[in-house]
């Protein structure tokens, strides 16, 4: 299979990386440390010592670099030593080091050909940034290829049964899915009349609409429109990016946004979302990933369904770019 | 190594499938489902979605079907696709399904070519569904290949030193062993004169008998005859079911009979054997599998007593028979 | 990579080994029974019946020999077949035996060719058996293969930044490093003045002197010569010896001791040593074998430093005697 390399991932949201924080994290199989500098910026280098192959995220950072713990060898952000204890900083230690941007909340990462990195964009996500949402953020990790939640999250017609709150038996959606001209996929989702969260009385048509944007981001949008008296309007919108740990784990980074005003306390606002993606969505990924074992999806020929086309699409664009990669 | 795969294998005991259960348990390296529908009939599939390869075994039943609470695909108990809650059912999905029969108080899977299913019988075990019998049942599993359970079987002079209760120091039995014509291996153990269970005044015959049926269902009897003023006679007759759940690991059925009347209580009973196969061999058949490691017994030069012969011929037996289903 | 089989390891302390203990343990790969005859004699076998491959060490002592609970094949300390209760004792049921020397408070075991073990010296450690030491003993398991080890020990500038109080920020040594004319390797660490243990006022000399003999056994002195009038003598010597379990885990065995009369409590002495070598290097050194996973040191090109020296000698000498080995 192999990853999609040229590529921005999501390392972490902004907020995980603290000024005093040496974060440590497997990104396409190879292990990263990231942190800030006392100037904000955040930097990220391969974590391996390259003297004896300590994880730098054992040690602590020096001023705006990072000391190995082992021996003491100091390496600024670029990976370069800039300091021996016990003698002269030796040249040839250079540290892998990756292009990092800060945006919309996130820390990207670059794992590809560095001079590609300026050419290629970040995806947007409007909300993260907008004024007028109350946001709620999630990073988890499932033992699941990130293609198998490309697949999960660019068929909603799961929620009818996997989701409690966010779906349910009432929810049989009409589906329209196209390809943009920028190469993002649109689902449009609607039911024109449903009970709102097992509540029969109160009927709301739902609309949904999810963006992906290869390889691995979604932005998807979740709007009520009464259809009874006592119903009301509902808007929420969330993001879900799926950064490869290795082949077959992903960390999975989210965050969900209602209107400021909005009288759902945030507690609930985040169990909702955090049950919807990491009890419900994520035991039945790992399950499939083990029912799979090594195999490839192709392999064990699935069964398509119209509701596929989506996933079947994306795949098959995450295909074509590794092709393109390896040429 | 590989399995025999044209046999009838215990699946569960038939108290394990309720009315609602969906029991998800793997047989010969495959997940299997299984189910019992509203007439009393148990079917078993393939545990996997053939759409998006999640376990039908986290989904519910649905009259006498299962659904996938994936996507909501409906399946009847041939394994065909009934019900698509998005679009049409899909003809194509369909889910490998497995001959079962449900005797004996067992619930016996086919996993091999469903065409010489007829031909094959289930072994015989009289005691499960004779009147006069106070039966205790167990599950377990363990981490060692069949073939070291059936080694272990049909070889009872372990008891002596692996055994507290069935065996003990002066179990130094004669043995004889025979192939029968139907090809059972029948083992017959007797010591003429011993202590009943570490109690030296009350001195008893204790004749044992086993009968092996390939590839791995085992009947075993012990008969206590007085020898001493002080001695009564007590009869205990067991089954063994050891169900491979994949080459190194063992699905384990076990029964155990004393005629009504005999004056121990239930819990007494389940204990002592529940501690002879459970606490006392397992561990050693696990442990045995942990020092072979992937190894084929034969590849490690066993030295061989007279007592193996029994499990030589059933390996021999197991061998031809695998050899045969190849050709 | 491989071991060096001729060669004498460390399999226990001498006091692991009760009167009543089977010790098992892994060695090179292969798994080891021990035991204490009457006499006091430790002898070693496989720990694996030839008849069914069980783990003899599950079994008990019987006399001078051990029983395998299984079927209860006796054999005596060289592996020979003593007693079947079963039958004749099978002749050619032989379990393979290691020569062991019990020597300086330790049970030493040779897994390599037989007639070599002779012409092969044990390593050398005063201390263990001089008049005069306070002396406080470790064994602990480490999953990182012993050359990590080996490396670890012969670089001690690791300690000014791994190490709180047998290093910190003063130990920036002049290093000497030199082979000696019988194969070992010394390292000679020395510095002029330093704060004791965190204490800037006590102002001392330090000097260490580490001896590695091939394979993987460390005699490390550590002496504090006053350079203030608070400050007094002070002398702590240490042995670590490196026994491979398996490619990447190590069993290591650790004693350190003090002069008789040092008035240090014998638990803070223990804890003391405990700290610097299972707190502090062991999940180091884990945490760079799992960073290296299955690669070789060489494979994946270190960055090394004039420090290294020692550890890069230790490493050639080591793969010369494995080569030698080969031939």
């Amino acid at each position: 299979m192999g990853f999609v390399r040229n590529a921005w991932y999501a390392l972490s949201w902004s907020h995980e990386i603290g000024a005093d924080i040496l974060l440590a994290r497997k990104v396409l199989g190879k292990p990263v440390i990231a942190w800030r500098k006392s100037s904000g910026e955040v930097v990220a280098l391969a974590d391996m010592c390259p003297h004896r192959f300590a994880p730098l995220s054992k040690g602590e950072k020096v001023g705006d670099g990072v000391r190995c713990v082992y021996h003491g060898l100091e390496f600024d952000g670029t990976g370069k030593c800039t300091h021996n204890y016990h003698g002269v900083a030796p040249s040839s230690a250079q540290v892998q080091s990756f292009p990092i941007r800060e945006e919309q909340k996130l820390v990207w990462i670059w794992m590809g050909d560095v001079e590609l990195s300026e050419k290629v964009a970040i995806p947007e996500i409007p909300f993260l940034t907008e004024e007028g949402w109350r946001i709620q953020f999630g990073t988890t990790n499932a033992k699941a290829g990130y293609e198998l939640y490309n697949d999960n999250l660019l068929d909603l017609t799961h929620a009818t049964f996997l989701h409690g709150v966010i779906g349910g038996p009432e929810w049989k959606p009409k589906t329209r899915i196209r390809e943009l001209d920028d190469g993002r996929i649109h689902c449009n989702y609607l039911v024109e009349e449903m009970g709102v969260l097992g509540d029969n009385e109160k009927r709301v048509q739902v609309e949904d609409n999810l963006y992906w944007t290869a390889p691995s981001t979604h932005v998807l949008s979740i709007e009520h429109t009464p259809r009874s008296a006592t119903a009301t309007p509902f808007y929420v919108i969330s993001c879900h990016l799926l950064t490869p740990e290795t082949e077959r784990s992903t960390h999975y980074f989210w965050a969900g946004a209602v209107p400021a005003g909005v009288p759902i306390p945030d507690e609930v606002l985040h169990d909702t979302l955090r049950t919807a993606f990491e009890i419900e969505d994520k035991p039945m990924l790992e399950a499939i990933q083990a029912n799979m074992g090594e195999a490839d999806l192709w392999d064990l020929n699935p069964v398509l369904l119209p509701a596929d086309s989506g996933a079947v699409r994306a795949r098959r664009r995450l295909k074509a770019l590794r092709e393109e990669e390896r040429q």
